[in-house]
């Protein structure tokens, strides 16, 4: 068998979206628009800088947007792109997956 | 919303293939039956004690198994259980979301 590749459509995704904290904030996501707090609760045991740090990965990859709201307390939302609503069959196919064999 | 927890699929999927080189050693495993030197050349980059160390773990989830025939240099072949084949969906997922949008 050939070398895995750069042009390896798995080596690219994973690229993206390969690690632990990444995949469970992206299916969060998938369920709607979410604030800061509401991310770091669902997503328990995450640290603050970690989430800031993925999040800030995921909107420069164009799969996470951010929208402030110049409120007071200050508002800030996240969701996904129509690129970040594209990953959502391969966490569909996860949760199918670790429901049926787990 | 909730807090993702232990009934969550796609935590319990990322806690079988939730790291690099178990996606991508699992990945090529797909394509069929190989010998620890096959994975290792296909896989640049991963050491010995990391390929050795993620196959050992597949096999003790069922994941993967190693098969050894007692020839003279001994043989050892590794491929995907029944159960292992039915992960192949979430590669495919991410092959073609990786050819895709990258």
């Amino acid at each position: 068998m050939e070398k895995l590749g750069p042009n390896c459509g798995v080596v690219k995704t994973i690229k993206i979206i390969g690690s632990k904290w990444t995949i469970l904030i992206l299916h969060t996501l998938c369920s709607g628009t979410m604030r800061f707090g509401e991310l770091q609760r669902t997503l328990e045991g995450i640290s603050p800088k970690t989430l800031s740090l993925r999040l800030q990965e995921l909107e420069k990859e164009g799969i996470v947007m951010k929208k402030i709201f110049t409120e007071v307390p200050l508002r800030v939302e996240y969701s996904l792109t129509k690129k970040g609503i594209t990953l959502k069959e391969i966490f569909d196919k996860m949760d199918a997956w670790g429901r049926k064999e787990n």
